[in-house]
């Protein structure tokens, strides 16, 4: 690992092109917090039928929600640079839209350490989007997920950041 | 598992409310294909950071899209009611568009089995979205993750569906 | 692998001692079903916690209840000499007997293939168990997980088997 | 995340009912040690035959042994709403009581972080009981595993805990 | 994934350039066998150590073997564009060599299906040589790994391979 | 866990011969690094083709690369006693020599922490190595993966070590 990194700010390259998992043994421990946000995009009916179930025992969101939970936990298995990390919370939220039809998905990750969490929410709400779609695509194939994005970041040394909204 | 399934459509719980995995034993094994799509939207200069680097090793898209195949392949893991299967086909493309400012993917996954590989591409989309996401954020953190939707499904007893596009 | 099996019915060895994962290349593939159940006994006051969230969203039956689930398709990986499978379907349910102090688990899993599913079944039982007592233990340390036996099984060349209960 | 905890000492869920992965961050890390135990109850003959083994290459305490350390590691994947933590130390212990016709486990986890390790005891006790189950299975299918608890926990501001045995 | 196959014999990669996971779908299933040797080379004293133990419960070579049965499982998990299969046997066995002064490793699995199953053959011998290490590293840093080949493979199309050994 | 630790040297075992993952909670967190390195040999066509692809995109030594430093991760999962741990840092290169008509491999990993990291970068380096072995098989079944050794190894109370080579 002898080649300097990238000049062009990408990251995860070194000088010589190779992918690397960034060192961050020389970064101090702080508390770290991210949100996520997305959401999955359908019909008026399947939304109403979720709605209806919402009620009861067994409703899509609790199963989603769940998913969504254990999938920040895999994170550094699916995405190949990531760090693993021992993440010291994960909320994860849905609610229902129904004027937008569609289910809105928000991910908190927190962790004190070396290295941010943004990843780890995206992922929380990727698979929680992905887990809503699987429950409704009985009834509706034409679901889309939609706008994934960084909401909040704060710890480490690039500061704050938040999304315009 | 006494319990019917629930009249409501949603195929994922019985009539108590139970979350289930779907028995699908007596389905025939039949080939199937699911194609899937979405995008990564980002700001110009971070495109063109992708592009410059496409024709060299260590680039963005050859990262990510191997990171999707491999994901297909997590999707029983991820997804809580999917059913493990081996697949015996996956392919992931990514391709610029500096028109939509995007970096567009699309997943090919195929199985001869009894039961749907929808979940298996839309996964494929996702971490090699999720993916391209990490690779950039350190020069890009507003990017997102839009329109990931299933194009074609053919194999088993529902049809063909094609999307609308 | 010239060893034949050990000939004391212990056939997860064979006769150097070396274990091994039974060849079941011969074996015919057959529909094949396993249930098994077990029990959460827990403080009077513990249940009457669990039997009051029942009725509202984000109860703890439900939690356990899919961890069983996905525990299932964890079952070759926990457990060292069983065979990589795809199941066909996997039942959880959860039930309160106030009667016992007990949460009661039963699943029931579903293959088409060479091997039975027991430990998937088990593994199942186990899993949503652990999950009970993780999301009480705050108010419960005490909690016993109890009883964890096989049912039923059919399929294969061993016939069915019935536990006496 | 806005909602607090919910009321009822149950700490998983918010006051909205979402489940949640507990956050620890404000916690310090302190040493942290946990045992629990649980038995595999079986027909004299199988503990026979077990036993006779034992005295070799390839006996089943040895594989249940080795299963139990590795399923410790794997709690944060089965257990939903564990945090994913670097064990300091796991150790399993089985042994055989013939009076009781049952294979005793014992496990012991330790960690120096912010958050206890019973669940990785108790599931370390429960893949080596199922370990035992999936070996001995060939000759006898009534086996039970029986009396998985937390013996002794201590680290962390909850204090000492010991099991009434 | 429109383009052809890469015209140089490389399978795993289309015309495009892009990796892919080779489609099976159109191959017969077919018992498939594959067996790969490896060996660990190491100190005489270390040899001498690991003999030691081979009498006496917890010996190294059986705690390798296991790792070795397991890591045939993970197989697809690690290596990016292998499929998921169901195995039908995996057996390992080690020797000693004082000779040679190598701890040998030979692995054998089988399948009923679409593709090869040299990879897990050959990430058997892998995972177990890598277990030798780690158990004795604390008394032999310069153990090495060598020679791991595949030795035979027959089923399929390409027919049987046997190593000119 | 009363036993002390075998007196041989081998410190995966206590005196009662039960496989213990070692207990590091008293050990101090400094920084890690260990570098290990392989080679895979093949026939000159073989390497021919690498190297006839690593000019365009899709190269067998990128995918190998990146299945190295995602292999690293999961070294805890494959190798038994192993302690789950956050790597810091983990990078992978790959070179041609055509002179030993081999891919030569090395890897370097890092963390701060209690233990060291030599698993961790063996495991990645066969990876990178089977991965190599499994993109070439359809035009090369008799490579050979050879040498692979602890080349460094610093932090941690043992010392530096250095690979005489």
């Amino acid at each position: 690992m002898g080649a300097p990194a990238s000049g062009d700010g990408l990251t995860h390259f070194d000088g010589d092109g190779n992918a690397v998992m960034v060192d961050v043994s020389a970064k101090a421990e702080t508390a770290r917090v991210a949100v996520a946000r997305g959401s999955v995009v359908m019909a008026p009916a399947t939304l109403a039928l979720i709605a209806g179930r919402g009620m009861k025992k067994g409703d899509v969101l609790s199963v989603a929600q769940l998913a969504g939970i254990m999938g920040a936990k895999r994170t550094p298995e699916l995405i190949p640079l990531c760090h693993p990390l021992a993440l010291s919370s994960v909320g994860v939220e849905l609610s229902l839209d129904p004027q937008a039809c569609a289910v809105h998905i928000e991910a908190t990750c927190k962790l004190v350490g070396r290295t941010g969490v943004e990843m780890e929410a995206l992922t929380a709400v990727s698979v929680a989007a992905l887990t809503v779609y699987d429950m409704c695509k009985a009834v509706d194939k034409a679901m889309r997920i939609e706008n994934i994005r960084l909401i909040h970041k704060s710890g480490g040394k690039s500061g704050i950041y938040e999304a315009k909204e």
